[in-house]
């Protein structure tokens, strides 16, 4: 599990707990689920359009707002980027062709 | 840096390098860099759906394909999610409401 | 308010109605609400792939695509396109620019 | 072909051409092709959201922001609505279905 996903879920988890008027995070969390969800929806956009455009840096970026703002919406569910993995990993087993390209490299 | 994201993307790189005609990552990757864009886009589409149902189940299994379509995307570009993770280390860091909360919990 | 969209609309509720197996229309409005949603979803973001790579022709098949789906779902919801143009007229009305445009036009 | 509908093309090209400032047109167009197609797919998500959540009033406000949106992306591409119009019509001419439902109704 990545550590540095984690660190960022329970920061997620604090900011929001806490409501500061001045947190980015605390504000779009008030606004309710369906808010989370337009943003993940609008990040997604623009990472589309970064990766058509071939713009590398845009693409991380936006990639990186993406991935926060799946985050936050995971948060207000009570669910975890964990659990996203465990689902990947899940269908990986099924498929046999990770593992088996895993056990090759070991 | 999450081990099973690493192996994820080695997967995908590999089934990209392979372009067997039975591979999912093969087939899409041969369409090119635009219909890689848009399966990000249709997942997202339906993450938003799914968290809007507040169905836990249906928004994990499509935040797990946006997760993969999203390596798929990085992939194509020659980037890495190891890359997303920097550029939010960074904002974390410029922000340095991560890294004082990381602090107190050391 | 535009006779051929009144037409398409028409067209829709018919075989909606009809729910023959072989019609698209009929398909995809017995998969409920949220599936014509994503579907209008997924026709956006093709647009917007069309768009941002200039391709004109794309774009308008992409946009017919968006429009249409557009129409289902208002179908889905007993709602018309001149429910959306009435609310644009209404909108214009309001900020007085269309008006005053449309006034020293005529 | 829908006299409103041209009529606020008419408007989105007159407010483009002036560029004011406080013109949400002019600014929109100002920033470019991506921008105005990042906006549309942004208004989709929404369209998407108040549609699943079933509200009605949100749809047809969504809708409208959706339907102004791809006029002014048709408008950057020098395309228009009776463009997209056109392909639709060509679409039913060939599957004949609609033709068959208006003769009926004539």
């Amino acid at each position: 599990m990545p550590d540095f996903i984690e660190q960022l879920e329970q920061t997620i988890r604090e900011r929001r707990a806490a409501g500061a008027s001045d947190s980015y995070v605390a504000s779009l969390a008030a606004k309710g689920r369906a808010k989370l969800a337009q943003k993940l929806g609008e990040e997604a956009v623009e990472t589309v359009i970064a990766a058509v455009a071939g713009d590398d840096d845009a693409t991380i970026s936006e990639a990186a707002d993406l991935v926060f703002h799946l985050l936050m919406l995971l948060a207000d569910m009570d669910l975890s980027f964990d659990d996203v993995l465990d689902e990947l990993r899940r269908r990986e087993g099924v498929s046999g062709i990770a593992e088996k390209s895993s056990r090759t490299r070991a």
